[in-house]
């Protein structure tokens, strides 16, 4: 568990983009992000308070969080420096980078004289247990995708925020490292052993109150040769009530796979629904969110349209026109 | 790759079971095994000659070979001597132990004083790179089942060795540590990365001649809610044009799963058909492997004729009648 609220570390980004991580933490957790630290040159800007490190501290802030990407895969000097002091003053340090915290011998050498906690968020730190299968309490909904990056943690995270604005018992339970610094705990399921992955989420999304729900950020797509195996285990591991199909409608072929072409959204459900019953036989598919970001308002709103007649379910893209809707149908099982 | 061939060491096995990993590897590679090695008290025998650690080094072995299970997961000392004696006489070691021989200080200390390998099987050794999905040329058959340890590495082994018989070409293509231990190399699947299980099974089951079957080692089931993952993985990374599906008939649950019911065959090959298509869309199941070691001969026959009828399909159980009619449906794709 990284502990909160957080100082956003922007670094030398060159753009907003290559700061998406720390945008998505202040999005979606904004109580978590006292403020940002820019080196110069920043091209980032996340509209927070530029705080120093001692400001951060004052404010409350408890964990450095480096929320960016790093150039060439290397943590530079200027960030270093930046990250020792943060040590020294008293923060926790969090990281998504593919090179670790924990390989750069000054940072671990500092932390330990500090006693502080360098907490590399793509490699696990729990040993998970195999799947057992069991029943849990406590209701799940799962998004599932036609393809890689189709919004589903989108999907998942503003649905839980829109059960917690309604006063409903949720939780979105990260499976990847953008999910997992958004709200400070999760298991980063891409790097998990085979073996050991549906018991990952199974430890994820434990017993609960009979009506909390878990939103269980998705991974992959079980129509994606590269990562199906890990889809396969959030289907079987996640245990869902109710399944949302995700969807990007101007895909031309799988992400990464030009040889493939995408499936639909009737195959992805006839697929998925069957293999979902198998650990638990209740389990509905109650919706469907369409990613329309590169479609006008008109075709947007045209396709969503189709989608809900051709499937019988509320279609929506929860960017344009929120979660409510697909709120409502897990509301109604 | 381990250095062929073995000797076996059957250690202090209490009885036949407990040595199953030296016996499959000499039931299916009896050219690796030189003999074997027993200390006293040992209740297994292979029927093999019992020799001195010298006396294998004469007739040409290269590696010790842990083929048995050890008591309470701990190295015993009486083993440990063995090790070290063998380690010193010029042998690698193999072990699929899930305590790990490059754990033991003292036998790394002695290996690298010696130059020789030790070889743990139940952790990869390769940095196995994420599929592409990218066509490979040659032949695939996969063995998929309706639960795990229905019989689907037999089924491979029996089936590789037929067409070995017949001077097709054909490989084992070991997923799992007693295949690795059998056939010296392969991907020990369970214990790879999530994001790269597909890709591992891409990389053990390269291009090839166009008339060479991979004969692939299955792992789990689609339906096992602790192992699915797995085997969507190598449905995927595997690319099989040929699968067969693999059955224990006297199963009231799955494997470890009290609470789960067994899906039919007819269900098995509805749900793996269309995935495997997507990676491979030739791909077409070819026949069914029934593990009847429960029935008697006369039930046996009876339901294996059953099932032939029911899907079309030749079945049979390799143990009992060999692997001759699946190799025969493959030849025909």
């Amino acid at each position: 568990m990284i502990k909160t609220p957080y100082l956003l570390f922007l670094g030398d980004a060159p753009d907003q983009l290559a700061a998406k991580v720390a945008q998505g933490i202040k999005d979606w957790r904004p109580d978590h992000a006292v403020g940002q630290f820019r080196l110069p040159g920043c091209g980032a800007d996340l509209g927070l308070a530029d705080l120093t490190l001692q400001q951060a501290r004052t404010a409350g802030a408890q964990t450095l969080v480096i929320g960016v990407a790093n150039r060439g895969g290397v943590i530079s000097q200027a960030w270093k420096k930046v990250l020792v002091m943060a040590l020294e003053e008293g923060f926790d340090l969090a990281s998504g980078l593919h090179n670790l915290l924990r390989d750069e011998l000054d940072l671990v050498a500092v932390a330990e004289a500090c006693g502080r906690s360098l907490h590399d968020v793509r490699v696990p730190s729990v040993k998970y247990p195999i799947a057992s299968g069991i029943k849990r309490t406590g209701k799940r909904c799962l998004a599932v995708g036609t393809d890689c990056s189709v919004g589903k943690m989108y999907t998942a995270l503003a649905m839980d925020l829109e059960m917690k604005k309604r006063g409903t018992k949720s939780s979105f339970r990260a499976t990847g490292q953008t999910g997992i610094l958004v709200t400070g705990d999760g298991v980063p399921l891409d790097a998990v052993i085979a073996d050991f992955m549906a018991g990952s989420v199974e430890w994820l999304t434990p017993d609960n109150d009979g009506d909390h729900w878990d939103h269980i950020e998705g991974q992959g797509s079980i129509f994606h040769v590269s990562y199906s195996g890990v889809s396969m285990a959030l289907i079987h591991g996640g245990q869902p009530d109710a399944v949302i199909l995700s969807h990007e409608p101007t895909r031309t072929h799988m992400r990464g796979l030009p040889g493939y072409g995408l499936q639909s959204l009737e195959a992805l459900r006839d697929t998925v629904l069957p293999l979902a019953r198998i650990a638990n036989p209740a389990c509905q598919v109650v919706g469907v969110s369409v990613n329309t970001q590169h479609l006008s308002e008109t075709d947007a709103l045209s396709y969503l349209a189709d989608v809900e007649l051709r499937m019988g379910l509320p279609a929506v893209d929860p960017f344009r026109q929120g979660a409510g809707r697909l709120v409502d149908a897990l509301a109604a099982i």
